[in-house]
């Protein structure tokens, strides 16, 4: 007979456990910003409205997709929560928004600390990386809507722009630029197909490139784009010009993103072959046969952020970044026409 | 052989169809202060700072546990975005802070539209009731994590509070009064428990008292205490004080909240039989002989949120409110002592 939470699957001592891992984690992302949290319900965070005038909350949530179960598959924890922040950074800088703090949500089957200081420490990791505190999370024990060791990760970011600095699309012309930056791999969009064409027993078998392995590069993290938005925002604006519209080329692939920030009315024309495909889209295409239709539907293909920028300006704005590609340009599209063409 | 994302059980339209009806709910929350999302990539909430001097963001993120398998197996989805919503206002409202808006998480194995339409329409509900925007959220198609029907979610809250209304406790003095808001039922604790003691067969039965099955009563959804604590504040500060403590019992019971939001050195001792206790509690000790400690540490028993204030401002505090009881009050506990105590 269960008569305790324990009993029920609920291990009570080794989640306190887990809340003191966390909380490290935690602490050592702390900035000026952060005040001591009451009791640990909510995560406060002091607002400086003078650096930030006129200023827009920006909000996102994004989870990792299955991408996690590659991670169970292989066993390691400590990039899916680099993965999730990074994902939820990307969501918020496409309106120049700059991130302020960051909270996770972890539910697992059966919780066992080590697995969720490592989860966490990727978290962590990100937001360190992202410059900005993890002031808050749940984890939560669900022994029976999560199999064993599945899990699911959920971020949640806040950022800031003030009002005069949003990107919104509306400085989009035909004839702009279409500027691309390499994204390092899926990302975290589209592992349902890609685990179905790549079975588990490849993952442990090494890329055509023999670098690394599949496993490896189903893994490599999500990329962060703030850094490049701000150098291209500063290049641009130092040449009186500015970013029109930034899109996260994330779930929904390029038709999905690119024209929801573009006014009605402009598209984009993409050249085919104007930038390089990480070795691991070729190997799901091939491997799966996938029409190239499906891939671009499906997967980032090699592009993790478009910029879309005055024509003129757009070398210098590569020339900014470094690593970027020049891969296509706005155009006008009558409505009902699909509004990213691949020529 | 697997070709398409669609094959790979990922449905494209009917996810489309989600969102559209998602949209529709959220946009039935908007306030003047939400401006129109850029792409649906981050919301964007305009925030005065003029109304809040000194601002700090107060944030937390929530899920509702395996209540959730009582929504799946009764197959009723409209209230457990209300339990997300208050169970995330309530950890806010304990700093002092007014929620500003919301965003959800839903991960599910088999997306259908009609189903995203009810839980994302009670997130709505309960963000409607407590007057903030459902500002963004994701939805996340994961057949392998999810069983066919089971999904999760997770709910992430946004606050602010001036610097000069954070209650943090330290206000708190032996002898202060403490003050119990009911709960409704077990809000969001202790269903892994509840659900091995009432098994699913109990559910569509009567509870003892007639008036419902145990399937409702188990699905009540969590009480918000945001006017109650707004009543609260306005009474005591009106009468010269203010609210010392708040905490929200949650997940840890009794001595997993109280304690958190009183200096140390300081606890509580708890009059039982002081308050009413919801037909549900009785029924889940009786059938499943759980010890009164064990009843304390894993659920609220009738009490959603406590109250610190000074003893002689109890009575009208009471008052201001109406539905609420003076269970306790204040007391200095030695060091290793328990913090707190059952009279």
């Amino acid at each position: 007979m269960v008569r305790t939470y324990r009993e029920a699957g609920i291990d009570v001592e080794e989640a306190a456990r887990a809340v003191e891992r966390i909380a490290r984690a935690a602490a050592a992302t702390a900035t000026p910003a952060v005040l001591g949290t009451i009791g640990g319900f909510g995560g406060l965070f002091r607002f400086d409205p003078a650096t930030h005038p006129d200023p827009i909350l920006v909000s996102s949530t994004d989870g990792v997709g299955t991408k996690l179960k590659v991670a169970v598959a292989l066993g390691r924890h400590d990039t899916i929560g680099v993965d999730l922040v990074n994902a939820c950074v990307n969501d918020i800088v496409v309106t120049g928004a700059i991130p302020l703090f960051f909270l996770d949500y972890l539910a697992i089957g059966d919780l066992r600390a080590d697995i969720v200081e490592e989860i966490v420490g990727g978290v962590a990791a990100g937001c360190a990386a992202a410059g900005i505190p993890l002031i808050g999370g749940e984890t939560a024990q669900m022994p029976d809507v999560y199999r064993d060791a599945d899990y699911d990760l959920a971020g949640f970011i806040v950022g800031v722009v003030s009002r005069d600095d949003l990107i919104d699309g509306s400085r989009a012309r035909p004839g702009d630029a279409v500027i691309g930056l390499p994204s390092s791999g899926l990302h975290t969009n589209g592992y349902s197909l890609a685990r179905r064409v790549l079975r588990e027993d490849s993952w442990r078998s090494r890329m055509p490139e023999g670098d690394r392995t599949v496993g490896d590069a189903l893994l490599e993290p999500h990329r962060s784009y703030l850094d490049e938005i701000r150098m291209l925002r500063v290049a641009l604006r130092g040449a009186g010009s500015d970013l029109a519209a930034l899109a996260h080329i994330t779930g929904g692939g390029w038709e999905g993103n690119v024209p929801r920030t573009l006014p009605v009315g402009l598209g984009v024309e993409i050249e085919t072959g104007s930038w390089p495909v990480p070795g691991i889209f070729s190997l799901i295409q091939s491997s799966g046969d996938i029409a190239d239709d499906e891939m671009m539907r499906t997967f980032n293909v090699g592009i993790g952020m478009t910029a879309v920028v005055s024509a003129e300006h757009a070398d210098a704005a590569i020339a900014s970044v470094g690593d970027a590609y020049r891969i296509g340009q706005v155009v006008p599209v009558p409505e009902g026409e699909p509004r990213v063409r691949f020529v």
